[in-house]
């Protein structure tokens, strides 16, 4: 069984968090919430929700996948996040799927140097676009490298989840 | 300033349920959960989230449109409760935005007879359907009769918000 992990911190983007959960788990993966935070997250729209775990509770070789959600400061929480930069580096280098979208592919990988040289989509504003240095940056609403899947924003999030899915071989049902 | 209510129950399906939340608030809209159940709501796919109210705390006379997410068991709990149904038929009544996705169209309008002579859509399972006795169902992604916008499931939350935000002269930003 498929296992992704989608990282949570205060002021991440809902959408862009919650729909992946939602469609990850209508196609039978496991998809664990993790948080940088506490246990119960308040989203850049002020919803509150509760993660499955907490970051000492992720070992990330439970994991197929991880997904970056985007929203701020939530993306600059998990881009500043040491374990998190470990785990998508250590993702990548395995081949492992890493989703990102809207601020998180600029404000976590970006900003972290994870996304020179890939091709890639984000939120399309100048402040995130020129943090992409050395990447290809699309402008696509979604944009798939390889391993790694990038998104433009909220309005893409329901595509972002399905290529996430197809990528790792799953059919969601709805 | 609008002002919405979305009705929240166990089992609801977050998509539907949340991603009206976060696009209205976007628009600068009031947005308000208001839970028939406890405070804290487990969806139908264990996402669990607080709710802004309880039942008890709500005012009908506060809000311009509400919102019924589909997800099962949640739409039935709603299509139950009575208060919910007064409220649906007074919004009706005074000719204000009420929308309805999935399994609420079916469940909460038409088991109640609030969707008669009404062109709606709904989840497209004969179960559903065949509960919409008297209406003109569609079949589209999004349908809007007057004040009535229903849709179709969680891959046309996003269309749905718009249509509802529309409704209301509500331009949320992306």
């Amino acid at each position: 069984m498929k296992k992704i992990a989608v990282f949570l911190a205060n002021g991440c983007e809902e959408i862009e968090a919650l729909t992946p959960v939602d469609v990850l788990r209508r196609a039978g993966a496991v998809c664990d919430t993790v948080s940088v935070c506490d246990r119960y997250v308040t989203g850049s729209h002020g919803i509150i929700f509760k993660a499955d775990k907490l970051l000492d509770e992720f070992n990330e070789n439970d994991y197929d996948a991880i997904i970056l959600p985007g929203g701020m400061p939530g993306a600059k929480i998990l881009g500043e996040c040491s374990l998190v930069i470990r785990t998508v580096e250590s993702f990548d280098a395995q081949h492992k799927i890493i989703g990102a979208i809207c601020a998180a592919p600029a404000v976590v990988l970006g900003m972290n140097g994870l996304s020179v040289g890939r091709k890639v989509t984000c939120y399309p504003s100048d402040s995130f676009i020129n943090v992409l240095e050395g990447a290809d940056y699309t402008g696509n609403n979604v944009e798939t490298d390889q391993n790694l899947i990038t998104a433009n924003g909220p309005k893409s999030a329901m595509q972002f989840s399905l290529e996430i899915c197809a990528s790792l071989g799953l059919n969601p049902q709805f």
